[in-house]
């Protein structure tokens, strides 16, 4: 490996795959940005401000067509960014051309070696001259557990030769960190948010599940019985998905309060060994390790497609897949594979690797929903900029406030056209609730 | 007011419509019991020993078929009971009657007046020789807060005369009291349970709302605009249903989060005033008052119709439309009435007098859902009675905990059929979470 | 059985349950009215020219108060009209009286036995002086095939004091009449329009499946494994309703094409054998006879919903069921019974004694669908008696030319707020469809 | 121009884009044959009789991967196979790649010039030293429309050198052909049997639309405001698929009947000019011409996105946009075009040039409808060619007989798991329908 780093003729310095891309992705971020009426709402209120002004930001987060409006607005509220992914299929070329020409500081391109990830990872953290981030933008706090795994990875590295697998390194969360005291920094916890985990999970897996699996296979899901592994918020979306476009979809669950409510929309639960020789199609969402195993895998039926929309690659059984005696695999295309099995001949098809399919084999989350998700990263980011000397955040985690939450939302109604009735002041003080909200107790649940 | 205490022949006391409907009341129970596995769970895991022996338990909740099962769970259990309902048009005179004849004391029947309200909840509370309930059943802290109220009521009683709605007293909430240091005992809040809010509300709804609405008016639901105020669990349930029906929904919100949910379904959020004109059928569900107006009332479509599925009966301004100068009433059937307006000779059609539509004009949520929320209800009292004296629980409101909320919801899914994975060692120190639970934080959304 | 010809004060022949509903039937018939806007329209379009004026029209058709707003239409164009109904349990008593005592001869009530049926049936018929009616009113053709059969049953009755089941005669069709040349005049088959087998069989059934399963059972549907047994037009409807409910929907067909149907709605095919011990809900809605078996009825899980809402009787064994050795039944309410095996003491209920579910044990219908069903009535009845001299129409079968059938849509826009588009003149040539229609080519399906 | 045909080593003839994308074709060959089990199950039940021994068939049919599943199973039969596309945009050249190498000679490329289609039209229709094909294999009769017009064309260009618009010929049909006697040979019409009809056009759209739309612009659908033009099978597949994405679904229409359908599934009915300004989504499936002209568009919100997924390209002012004074193009990528104008700066987005979506942004109908679709069209090419001699087809338009568009259906079930009932012989006796079926009268509308 003998990357090198590039600049631009201003002397940013970024290393994308393909720099004559940048067109394109500014194209299509002009389209997204009319999607993203809560970023585009931040520029307005605080731009002119530029409450970032001196602030050195690092994120590590899908370098998607999304991300960079997200970067293109921390940017145009003052802040200097550098950016790498945080997985290595995820980033979409254009839009990290775009961002290195003309915004900030990339390291991202779309199927980096493990080694490229972990050198696209230190770029990113590396302020030069010995400095480090002031911020760190994450999603559900992996880029911050990267950070911290990251020295230990690399003190690994130093010893052993071993690059760690990114997707492998969520297993121990932010929160066990605090308690352990070992959180180097105060973080806002933004995939907590309503505005994030009831909707980016929810309905952007609603949307980009099946379109993962038209892009990768193109196979009807009418009709056919579809197997989902988890009813989470990321499992909801996928069943109701996969309902919707005709499939008959049975759920696995640990979980009796979760398998109760899918039971309540006529969805059955059964165990994977129950269906796993009669269905068509298999979603991981559980957020676990070890959902489907190879020896699940041998008995499916001929091209039943296996994939995963979780967020770490451990869900589908790849290792014991590779090294199954005899297996074929056969590319399809890219992020399609078919694998054989030499016993019966039959094949199935494993998208993306076992890795993110949604990201894999199509674009992601659709740019309005992941408005609300990154609507809530600046403001986060925000209040613990503009809070970093008061002493007001520990080295806790923390949850945004309710009122942000719904500040968030509040920004995303006016592009659909909705009109929210006001509460009179004898309604405000019959349920004790302001009339600028909050609307809800903490726990309410949505 | 003349009432008296009638006895049966082994001396229990009630006040019944009807002690002959008893073998129809018996004939539904067995049948809700099928329906209700865990209510039966209970008895046979702890009627064996007896928990309740010696328990005095007041009730003040609609006396129907599902709560006869509940209180004969509760006497399958060692309890003695006192009952009375929470609402003047809510009991089922059949309920009533068997339970009467067979378990328990109880004090109601459908169409109640204020008067016989308070002296139906007086009877319920009053055991004899000055001794009062050990527990109190009730369903979202109405009944604890009538008993506060009670007292206050009583005392205003006194000097004034004046008779207070039982449904207007639910404005200062047992969290209130809390706070105000009032609350004379502890109370689990199981109206907070995810197994109570997430099916009770939200299922029931989405079951009874139609039921409601065809068994008052036989209205044809597909091809209306329907206006559903509010778009919590109890609105979500209302305005799925409505959708799936056919109805074109359109919901009416101040929160920004709630409204951008009803968005992501396909529901236009507009104000009332919008579409008071236009719509069809109005549904009331936000626990607010003043909801819809006279005003609103006055330009609606003829034969609108106009009703309340939320706890109180203040969302609709019944009171601005009795007392509407030349208003005419015309009394359909009972729980059905037409409101024509002098101005322009149309008419807008009333359920249940603005009461909870789903009791008044059906028979309520179903069995099995209602089972979910009793089980809680049978729970959280066993809690509190066998800790009695251990002073684990102050004069505060709990919540149920996790493990025993899933419990509820693990009781309900043999008799769907449902077959649940279990984690493996491995999984459960992955993610950090024991085999048998509990399997989310307490602040998951579901 | 001793019968007698009750007079209004007018003289109108009648025989109702109980004159005394009849103001309770005008405040339904009023609000229905407002529901039926091309009853209501055929009576401002028509009503002017009085074009039924000397005609005699014999109806024997549900006696609700839907087809009361279709006899007061009948009449208000001029008609002099006798009713009787075509099925022992679907009188609305409170419809029936509003009739006779405003506008028609009745003879029909909720709950006749065989013998009243065809005392009903004849006074229908008889105008006196050996008159008979000059149109018959019938809904898929039954009415008329009753004449015929009635000829016959009343010969058999004279030799073997056998009297017919009217449910069991509509195995001969009205295509098999006219192919055996023995149709005695002709008919207009509306059940074969579009704007009756697509939206009172579809949308009637959608609507009032679940109101009769409520209504007689309160069970909750969501979470339950319900059968379908046929997917035609009032099985597509009951899959929907149930499907949308919450239910998990397995349906049987004998037909592939409508089997690939519920395939892509994600609709399990299986038979009845496979599934008979594991659901909890069947319906039938085959038109054919034998589906339901008293030998599936045994093997049943305790408690499972057993009901017909396909038009005959003959769907479900009822005779099997009755003569079964050592069966119990117990009769929960009208039309609600459970029948208990011997050998497993476990139950069955079985709703409206095998007949139409949705007319026994709820209303039926709701009037908006049952408008373009009746306007579809009215029209044919005018184009036959309009051309009862031309010549026009043989003694055949026909069906209303699609220009009508389109109407009959039309008429029940407005009220739903619609705004059709327009072809421009251009447009009309490209597609060579006229400006007015009709739109459509006869085979085209919908 | 200089096209030149190119020939594989065995001497076929062809022109594709490029032949080594033969093996990508191959492997998703493989995978489709999968998804078509009726094509699968013709090879197995006819492949060995060889019946199209001799036959030369010419297809003019989007050459997509499912069309090469399709030639392949009538090489399969015997017969000699050329092949060209019926549209400019709807080619899968890895597919037009495959078949070339390995079994028929095609010509045919993605994104053809006017020029190109009409020399590659001819190629296919050329069999050498004056022959002509056998059988004709179309979709709706526009392959037969193309030879009649191609003639009439091939006459115009002599004489003017204007070249036919392929899409702009459509207008009469063979129905009309048949009456003024010009039809030069028998054809059977499959577009009008009912597993093509109510599978390929309403559930093939249903999953291609989101899929087209995922593709060429990720937006999110959900909270979106969609109007379909038109609620035929294609609309109504098409609303089906926006409503369960979560969009606001708006559909104007010209016909009562198909209008009162959209409002009984609680879809608003409104006309273009209602809802221009206000909706995000515009899509066309009306089979008329200037559905949404240049005047629309302009009133529409920046980034509304315009597209036609009916068969004909006329149905969006395409001409009217690209004259417009002032207009401005920029395309985001190949299909997807913003247009700006110059009053508003504001822009639509045009998807495919107005063209098919489904086959110009993604990949056209799944594997499995279009398998319905293409057993229609064996077995309709077999029993032409079976029948070629006997006279038994006259020069007019058939209709497949309805038992084997029920075999069609039938082929299947079996790959989605499906259990077929079977009629007794007493079933059969009562309802007069033969047990192995046709299970319909001919006018039955499914």
């Amino acid at each position: 490996m003998a990357l090198s780093v590039e600049k631009t003729s201003s002397g940013r310095e970024y290393k994308v795959k393909d720099l004559s891309q940048a067109d394109f992705g500014r194209l299509e971020l002009d389209l997204a940005e009319v999607e993203m009426p809560g970023l585009m709402a931040c520029r307005t209120e605080f731009g002119p401000s530029q409450p970032f002004k001196g602030a050195r930001i690092s994120g590590s987060l899908h370098m998607t067509i999304q991300t960079a409006v997200l970067i293109e607005t921390l940017t145009a509220l003052g802040a200097e960014v550098r950016w790498c992914s945080c997985n290595i299929f995820s980033t979409q070329d254009h839009a990290a051309a775009a961002i290195a020409r003309d915004s900030a500081a990339v390291f991202a391109w779309k199927g980096e070696t493990l080694e490229e990830y972990w050198w696209c990872t230190e770029r990113c953290l590396d302020w030069g001259a010995g400095g480090g981030p002031d911020l760190i933008v994450d999603d559900g706090g992996d880029a911050t557990l990267l950070i911290h795994e990251g020295v230990k990875a690399e003190e690994e590295f130093e010893k052993s030769g071993k690059v760690p697998d990114p997707e492998s390194t969520g297993v121990k969360r932010l929160y066990q960190m605090q308690e352990s005291g070992t959180l180097l920094f105060p973080a806002i916890n933004v995939n907590d948010s309503v505005t994030k985990s009831k909707f980016d999970n929810l309905y952007g897996c609603r949307h980009s599940l099946p379109d993962g699996l038209m892009r990768a296979t193109d196979v009807m899901i009418a009709g056919k019985v579809a197997v989902v592994c988890g009813y989470g918020d990321v499992g909801k979306g996928c069943a109701a998905a996969l309902k919707q476009a005709g499939a008959r979809v049975i759920v696995t669950e640990i979980d009796p309060i979760c398998a109760l409510q899918a039971l309540m929309e006529g969805i059955q639960i059964l165990t994977l060994e129950d269906v796993v020789s009669e269905a068509d199609i298999f979603v991981t969402t559980t957020g676990n390790k070890d959902i489907i195993m190879v020896d699940h895998m041998r008995k499916m039926k001929n091209n039943a497609i296996v994939c995963n929309i979780g967020h770490f690659d451990n869900e589908i059984d790849m290792n014991g897949l590779e090294t199954y005696p005899g297996v074929k695999r056969i590319t399809i295309k890219p992020q399609t594979d078919r694998w054989v099995f030499p016993e019966t001949k039959t094949g199935i098809i494993v998208l993306a690797e076992g890795r993110l399919m949604n990201l894999g084999c199509a674009t992601g989350h659709p740019s309005f929903v992941m408005s609300c998700s990154f609507t809530n990263q600046v403001i986060a980011q925000l209040e613990l900029w503009n809070e970093k000397a008061t002493g007001k955040y520990e080295k806790k985690v923390y949850v945004l406030p309710k009122h942000l939450d719904e500040k968030v939302a509040a920004l995303h109604l006016g592009k659909l056209g909705a009109r929210l009735t006001k509460l009179t002041k004898s309604q405000s003080d019959y349920i004790s609730i302001p009339v600028e909200g909050p609307y809800k107790p903490a726990a309410y649940r949505y």
